[in-house]
């Protein structure tokens, strides 16, 4: 049986009591909420107003408002019109409502000043981003397929990057590879700019994808991910082009085995800063401490970067439902770097792999 | 002779007197003043600190340091350790330079209050993204090679979208095929998910690209732009499966006529509110005002919506140097959508199209 949630119905069933409604303009959290299918950068601005009590409205300009009005989910749209103002239009429905105390995702300063002018007097607004990520962080079935499919995707990218690398061969035509196996397979785009960093640009863990070409005995680390109907995958490999030396093998090896124990540790209820602990403290015995510069992973969904946050410092535990990253490196300026990367399940039980194998 | 511009000197000078420093967090601005080859969304929490007096420094943390040390251009680098906040460190600069007024690029309410607190009965901050995008809407003659570079490979996407249009192919084929031929011939990535819109769904002006296949007599309007170190391109051209209608070709021909007249008004100085009265009057007696349900334009650059606006309420005048779109369209729901849009760069006497050809 199939448990059909209305995502906007969850949120107010989140709002702590002192709240008669809230504000959503965050462009990412608006295709949460209404389940619209679209590239956040597309939406432009707009805004949903969900009163505790009654139905709850997304705002959106002409550009946009026959396509929502078709397919938004969970809320009524409404048509704002080029010469009006979207804060100045929710702002008179919060007044019509007599809502007093909204909570709201994330605005800019700038979009904030706005609110503030309009409801003088009139209702609170106060920063409460919490809320939607609650939601968000726990996937529901239909997100973890879709997680699954874009996963799956990125597994085809990287055997395609896999073929691909050999000696002359440049960064930016194994990108092309590997986006175009993803693409005929179904990916609707990438889920981040994809990553060749090679040679001594591996030891920068956002080396980025350029022009260089690919020498007998470089690192490369790989690291890319599909979109698929608006959820991300992220995986990340460190290849070799032709023979690897004996210290390349070793601090592969180094990382692989801190990426394994990690994995081996991921469970529901467990603290996210142990299990970044697990990776950092098999790294640190293997003297590369310094050279792990990063947390060991991240949420990822309608984003790239989501809750929960996995380092030293997070307060996070993870949960079933959560899906992380899970990806320790060892970046060794003038030499290269390493880094493995899986996109993984968080269960009651054993986490579920959900970007496997090529571990080369 | 080549002006080699210090971009974080060019800020300086476009400050008022009552500002002693200025902070930049947006991702983008810091990737324009520090001239880093990046992805904004690789970037992280960081943050410039210009005093009016002094060096300039960009805060950033461990995972980009190294990266950020060795390239960054017009500041020095400064690592932020994971145990420190970045706003806190921000501040104790700004605290011990007795910086009393800065202004601000842009922030999210949340940064903002950890300013605030850090700063409290120490210095102001003041909202002021116009002075970066005063410096970026100006292109400078490296930033518009790499734009007409972008729409070079922009146009390629467009051929590779002309060539495997036929019936039965789905729409993320004909994505595939695009982004493989800009990435074969040296695109850095997409600037934006690129759009293969058919059928019924092209009425959409963001339709999107999803799993439907075309059939013979469908409209699909293709939107897609390349990215070229970091520099984006935007074009859209609107296509037919098999033969055309009567019907279709008169609307097509509509918006083409549209899209050359405001093209022909482009130049330095006007007004961009006027440049869109040329193709919206134009389109309304046509017959089609209600179908064109977007302003005419944008200015791109590092993004695919930058300064200025083209719309009927724009305030923006069209200055030498700026590189904008010009693309009308008309949407009609259950029949279908036609855009089309080249991105053109503004020049004193006739402008100049950097996306060309293809005008099926």
């Amino acid at each position: 049986m199939a448990i059909l949630r209305n995502r906007v119905s969850a949120l107010k069933n989140l709002i702590e009591p002192k709240f008669d409604g809230y504000i959503a303009t965050n462009p990412v959290n608006l295709l949460y909420l209404t389940e619209l299918l679209g590239a956040a950068d597309s939406l432009g601005a707009a805004a949903m107003l969900v009163p505790k009590d009654g139905e709850s409205t997304l705002y959106i300009y002409g550009v946009n408002y026959e396509w929502a009005k078709a397919e938004a989910k969970n809320c009524t749209v409404e048509l704002v019109k080029g010469n009006e103002e979207l804060t100045k239009k929710v702002s008179e429905q919060i007044k019509s409502q007599k809502l007093k105390t909204l909570g709201f995702d994330t605005m800019t300063v700038k979009m904030n000043k706005k609110f503030s002018a309009a409801l003088k007097g009139i209702a609170k607004l106060e920063d409460k981003p919490e809320y939607v990520w609650n939601l968000r962080k726990i996937k529901e079935k239909g997100e973890i397929e879709k997680i699954r499919k874009a996963a799956k995707l990125t597994v085809d990218g990287m055997q395609a990057a896999y073929d691909a690398i050999r000696p002359r061969i440049s960064e930016y035509q194994v990108a092309a590879e590997i986006e175009y196996a993803m693409r005929k397979n179904g990916s609707y785009g990438v889920a981040f700019e994809s990553s060749v960093a090679s040679g001594s640009r591996s030891a920068y863990p956002h080396g980025g994808c350029g022009e260089r070409r690919l020498e007998s005995g470089d690192l490369v680390v790989v690291d890319i991910g599909a979109r698929y109907k608006n959820y991300c995958a992220d995986m990340t490999r460190t290849f070799v082009v032709g023979n690897s030396s004996t210290r390349q093998e070793k601090i592969h090896d180094v990382v692989k085995e801190a990426q394994e124990r990690a994995f081996g540790g991921i469970k529901d209820g467990v603290r996210a800063a142990d299990i970044d602990a697990i990776a950092r403290t098999f790294i640190k015995k293997a003297g590369f401490e310094e050279n792990f510069v990063h947390g060991l992973g991240h949420g990822i969904g309608l984003e790239v970067h989501e809750r929960p946050t996995l380092n030293s410092l997070s307060k996070d535990l993870l949960r079933k439902g959560n899906v992380i990253t899970d990806e320790p490196g060892i970046y060794i300026l003038n030499f290269g770097g390493f880094r493995i990367e899986d996109t993984v399940l968080v269960k009651e039980g054993k986490a579920e792999r959900l970007t496997r194998g090529l571990y080369v």
